[in-house]
């Protein structure tokens, strides 16, 4: 390379960001040397912090600066309901919606034995115990409609199978917006097998 | 944002990246989080470093840790030939190409009036002075085959109109491995008037 060590080394850290290549990461490089290098101190110092204060929930095992995070320290929220999310990104997605109100569980991942990840890895013990103490009516299991996402639901389900709670799944159907001609065969069997009265 | 306040602020000062909008800010946070810990952190001191410690070359205007930089520094590099290009990224290329072993002058953009960036925001004063100073016998303009680029070229031609030194500028034609088909037609028209006999 015909650059200096401080250029070197910030192009060949970059590549920890994901989707983030050789050219890429050059061309970030640049840019912040050339017209961003407040934002580039800014980024670093965010980074710096966030790296070594950003921790786990006790309660709901999202990310949070503190033991417990702001929606389960959030004394306006619902009880009773607790929707369980493979990732920090599903949880935000939910809560963009905004239409939900209640509680959350971050698994931080799904049941994969392939990859050593058991029960016990995504935290299904500690969630089973909430469900318990908290006195949860409603396990809306809100996993990614993936093989393994389905697996981690079933899982849970059965390890409350004979309680009295009231598991759910999130519903199959077209998006909204979606054109019928681009939607999979298998999404539309759902939207057919789950039609409902135009009433409701 | 449902976030905590570390996560909020590394997703928005990730934005500051080219190319880097909110999903994907919102992503790389998760992923640095989750699985990059270490690699977050070298690239925060990386960014910090660099954001303070990289400067620009006294003599070909790149960057560079040191008030001369490694290139320029090099007592192997041949002297009495300069080639001129517009940013760091075009100097990587040419030297990745391995052929060229001379200096090298950064003008870090290209005349752009428009934009108020003129000869003297592109140190082209510098140029001059080190192209008499050096007494350079080949000037090799190497600015991007843009109108600006061009324009950028033929200004600093004129600027050393009457003086003995040879102006060159890089060859147009088909790309090593590129297909004529795909080829356009402005290119395609130089590739013939650049035509060579075969036994060179």
């Amino acid at each position: 390379m015909a650059f200096s060590p401080l250029v070197d080394e910030l192009v060949e850290s970059l590549r920890c960001l994901p989707g983030v290549g050789q050219k890429t990461a050059q061309r970030m490089a640049f840019h912040l040397l050339e017209r961003g290098r407040s934002g580039g101190s800014r980024l670093a110092s965010a980074l710096d912090q966030a790296m070594s204060g950003v921790r786990r929930c006790d309660c709901c095992q999202n990310f949070s600066d503190t033991e417990i995070c702001q929606i389960c320290e959030n004394p306006e929220r619902q009880t009773g309901t607790l929707c369980v999310v493979e990732s920090p990104s599903d949880l935000l997605a939910i809560e963009q919606a905004g239409d939900y109100k209640a509680g959350y569980f971050v698994l931080m991942g799904h049941l994969s034995p392939i990859d050593g990840v058991g029960p016990e890895e995504i935290g299904i013990e500690r969630l089973l115990k909430r469900v318990h103490e908290e006195g949860i009516a409603e396990l809306i299991l809100a996993t990614n409609p993936t093989v393994e996402g389905e697996a981690t639901a079933h899982y849970i389900a059965d390890r409350l199978d004979g309680r009295n709670i009231l598991i759910t799944r999130l519903a199959h159907g077209i998006p909204v917006g979606g054109e019928l001609g681009y939607v999979d065969g298998f999404t539309l069997t759902h939207a057919f097998r789950g039609r409902k009265p135009l009433s409701e």
